[in-house]
């Protein structure tokens, strides 16, 4: 039925074809996902709630928003999208999350959490003052909920003077189980249900903010929902509402109902990666932190992704997850080091950008020692625009009193960590996920110190910030050498400060920078700046002003210029300057 | 008494000297204050609470927050900073909010609302894990209470297994008066003041938390604060307590009590301003949205000192103010810019820090034509380090889909407000407080096009960005003259994307750059960046690493060697090259 479905085929549907429908949905994502990865659990509790949605609404009339977005399977494709449905994630292929470019039925692109509310309301306002008429629904799951933005939104829904539905889907997860007080709130509602009284006891909270509150549900009953949501509609007219639903992270597929976190982000091809930074990160973190009582780690929700599930089971004191609260765990480290503990905040690179003004406030301005462990820095592929960790070294290399490194391999990040351990100020390490390569031993780490890893024949050094800009490096490295041009390869581990005696000393002409990161603002524009008056000639590989869609690493890279045989093409180029 | 206050002797005081004690204090606070300029009013309210504490807890053993930190006043004076507090705010002073570096009683330094319960929680986590015993009190004004930091930190109280007291200083206002559920919320508590069984059954939201709670008490009441900190001292122990107390924000100065909002900062001098951008900003809006009803003026709790107030009067359906919660007024805008609207968030630079992910994710990547006012760009002044707008030009020029503009007086900022109407694209303009000097008429405003404003004799060309970077620039070039060297002076009013038609038709060798804003990833960089391997030299002035501390702006640019006298020096150190 997918294949033909529309809107209005879809509300003409009995029940039983509806069910029908949701058994083909999820039929068709699971063996999708399986081949292609991407979101697998979250998607499977969504079917029933996301039919029943579309039966019940007027779509792309009403707007529908969903929170992270990484759930919107289903959505996608009720909404013309099946035939396209297996390039998901892939480069020219639909997204994983909603795109107003991509389809009028996605009408507010989402990625990180806790935006959904805010949005909704915005749309719902900007309704109000046009004097149309339509609904606004956002979907958004418990982990969410601990965001502050949640917050922040119903603080403003009286002042805001409209009407959302807001559904929350409570499958009790994030990525991690999720954790804090919300979410125990939430549970006492679930545990409620059965007893009405209770619950409308219990739900204060909600109404203190101005929302009627309407739960709790069981989400993949699909008669229930259509009928509730039927009912919802017409409430919403007045008031704005929340309606609480449980559903089950990976129904109808047996091995993730099991395991929702496994199967919570599946990868393409499903095999085993090569070693991962998070490993390193979580083996030596523990280690050290067996004769350093003052280790401590801090996450926000996703322990495990970050390498960290071991040492939150060794140390369960010092590990905190706050859940996905970026900027409040940045302050925990931050006021955690004013006595004198040291703190680890793992993070992916784009999810830092949500502490930027805590790492300038809290950590920087104070100078305290808090390491910023960044993870899934650079292209990080499937996710796509929203999610790429290509603006980290724009964004801390200006920031004062921290210091900036970049390790090269695998290896090198483990001495980074022990290296971190002695150092009394900010300090970021940014790397990617996966570890291919080891580039030599490992010079003893000092701030502001590079590694020169080949010596060339005077006329063009690389610099190369990080393992795949270094792999690339050596890929062009070894392609002139064919061509009998020896370059000088440098590892540039430090992106702030730079090894200004080590630039001083290069006595090549030309100078080419590589790096996984927008060159603006990022590692070549800074040695741009370095040179700036200088005799040489600095060329840089980095990517230029744009977002960066889905695809694959190393296809993204490629497409972008960051490439071994671009920067051979390059230097050969210029062999008779 | 304060010139020889120690903690020891505090404690030792009766009641009645402990009351001659805050009467001299709020006469301190209030002469220095309309003398050197400050905060008044919040710390006015603040006297008796802020001396109970003293006499009740042992800092600096025991830890005291002050969220925000402009309430710290008496803090201050207690603390052996009697004999410098006419230094307030000034160079080389004391400064105006908790700083660690300046005394062993500020233990965390503040700046940004809604930051103190996490540091709380983190310190109070530190000394559990540390097995450590002393007490931890957060103060914070019901106006941070607005922002979704208070709501990460609670969510994860129970996680952390830590207890804190978090005294809830209540007065009703931000920096104006204070809005959202959240206020409506604190509003029923102390309306409930003389029922205790009511206000337990609505202080519900907290205990849900984890908090005990215990209000509504009045905080300008010395002898009831003492005994009150003295009970909670004890019940501490065993768990985290709020403490709710009013306080009368301006109390014992008749004109604050009457207009706490006027006298929440003055200015040093306390004379008229210059007319300032802001102003322009409100007048211009106004007018626009006259005649175009999709215009709407989003503010995070202060629509007046961004100029907007009439507006607001006269739009209250098109005005948003969602009180400190920067996050959520981002994605606001953003989302009324998916349905048509013409969004202007209006901020100072200081603040926007906190959108920084909602300007990427939401804003940038939808290419979504929201209005960025950034206000107080560059050095702002006496409240230092953590409000310097000096990192804006870095942090929005590397950001895809984002237009970056400067004005260089108020006329051009009106043209350029003119121009957002119908630019269908993310837009930020950012602008200093004070507008002094006006440099011609405005040519036509086009994305990406400067203006030559003086036509030099080809060697030297000053690319200056904004107002106080050109009247440098022009001082500059004063001097100059007067040695026979002209110099160009180009406006460069867009920094992203930049004027490379003009770039490229610059005849001058010498390109010197000069901003208000940080050297690192600043237009300068951009300049470096984009001239890199041409036979040009070009000079930045802008500013070197490291935060800036309070001063006067034009005494703090100088410093920094953003100076018309030294650009002048530079050029003629280069005459004879």
């Amino acid at each position: 039925m997918l294949e033909t479905i529309t809107e209005a085929k879809l509300k003409k549907m009995t029940l039983k074809e509806l069910i029908a429908l949701c058994e083909e949905t999820r039929e068709v994502i699971t063996q999708t996902v399986l081949k292609s990865g991407g979101h697998l659990s979250s998607n499977l509790g969504m079917v029933e709630l996301t039919v029943a949605l579309h039966y019940v609404f007027d779509f792309p009339d009403d707007k529908l928003i969903f929170d992270v977005g990484h759930q919107c399977y289903t959505h996608k494709l009720l909404t013309g999208r099946y035939n396209k449905f297996n390039t998901i994630r892939q480069k020219n292929g639909i997204s994983g999350f909603p795109k107003r470019d991509e389809s009028p039925f996605d009408c507010y692109d989402t990625g990180h959490a806790g935006t959904s509310v805010s949005a909704a309301l915005g749309i719902a306002k900007a309704r109000d003052i046009k004097g149309e008429n339509f609904d606004v629904i956002a979907v958004i799951g418990d982990g969410s909920f601990n965001n502050g933005l949640i917050y922040e939104a119903f603080n403003s829904l009286r002042l805001l003077n409209t009407n959302i539905l807001l559904i929350l889907n409570d499958n009790g997860m994030s990525i991690a189980p999720t954790v804090g007080s919300m979410h125990e709130y939430l549970e006492i509602l679930s545990e409620d249900m059965a007893h009405k009284s209770k619950v409308d006891r219990h739900a204060k909270i909600f109404e203190r903010f101005g929302f009627g509150y309407d739960g709790v549900y069981d989400g993949n009953d699909l008669e229930a929902m259509i009928n509730k949501l039927t009912e919802v509609k017409e409430r919403i007219k007045t008031e704005s509402v929340i309606l609480h639903v449980i559903t089950k992270k990976g129904k109808g597929y047996a091995f993730c109902e099991d395991d929702p976190e496994a199967t919570h982000g599946i990868s393409k091809g499903g095999g085993a990666q090569s070693m991962e930074y998070s490993q390193v990160l979580g083996r030596t973190l523990t280690r050290l932190a067996e004769k350093n009582d003052k280790i401590v780690a801090v996450t926000a929700a996703m322990t495990s992704s970050l390498g960290l599930g071991d040492f939150f089971k060794k140390y369960p004191d010092r590990s905190v997850d706050v859940g996905i609260c970026e900027e409040h765990a940045t302050i925990l480290c931050a006021s955690m080091a004013t006595e004198g503990l040291k703190p680890y905040y793992a993070v992916y690179s784009t999810f830092l950008q949500r502490s930027f003004d805590e790492i300038i406030i809290d950590i920087c301005e104070q100078n305290l020692p808090v390491t910023l462990c960044v993870d899934r820095a650079g292209i990080s592929g499937a996710d796509g625009e929203t999610h790429q960790g290509v603006f980290d070294l724009s964004f801390l290399s200006f920031i004062p009193n921290l210091t900036v490194a970049v390790p090269k391999d695998l290896n090198e990040f483990e001495k980074m960590i022990e290296f971190s351990e002695g150092f009394n100020a900010p300090l970021a390490i940014r790397y990617p996920r996966e570890g291919k390569r080891q580039f030599g031993d490992c010079q003893k780490i000092e701030v502001g110190k590079w590694e020169k890893l080949v010596e060339g024949d005077g006329k063009y050094a690389i610099l190369a910030c990080g393992e795949r800009a270094l792999i690339q490096a050596y890929m062009g490295g070894n392609e002139l050498k064919r061509v009998g041009i020896a370059v000088t390869i440098i590892n540039t581990r430090f992106v702030k400060p730079l090894d200004t005696e080590m630039l001083d000393g290069l006595k090549e002409k030309f100078i080419i920078t590589v790096e996984d990161n927008m060159l603006s603002g990022g590692f070549g524009s800074l040695i741009n700046g370095y040179f700036n008056g200088a005799e040489k000639i600095v060329k840089n590989f980095a990517y230029a002003d744009g977002f960066i869609s889905q695809g694959g690493v190393a296809e993204l890279m490629k497409e972008r210029g960051v490439d071994g045989k671009n920067i051979a093409e390059y230097i050969k180029s210029n062999e008779n300057r």
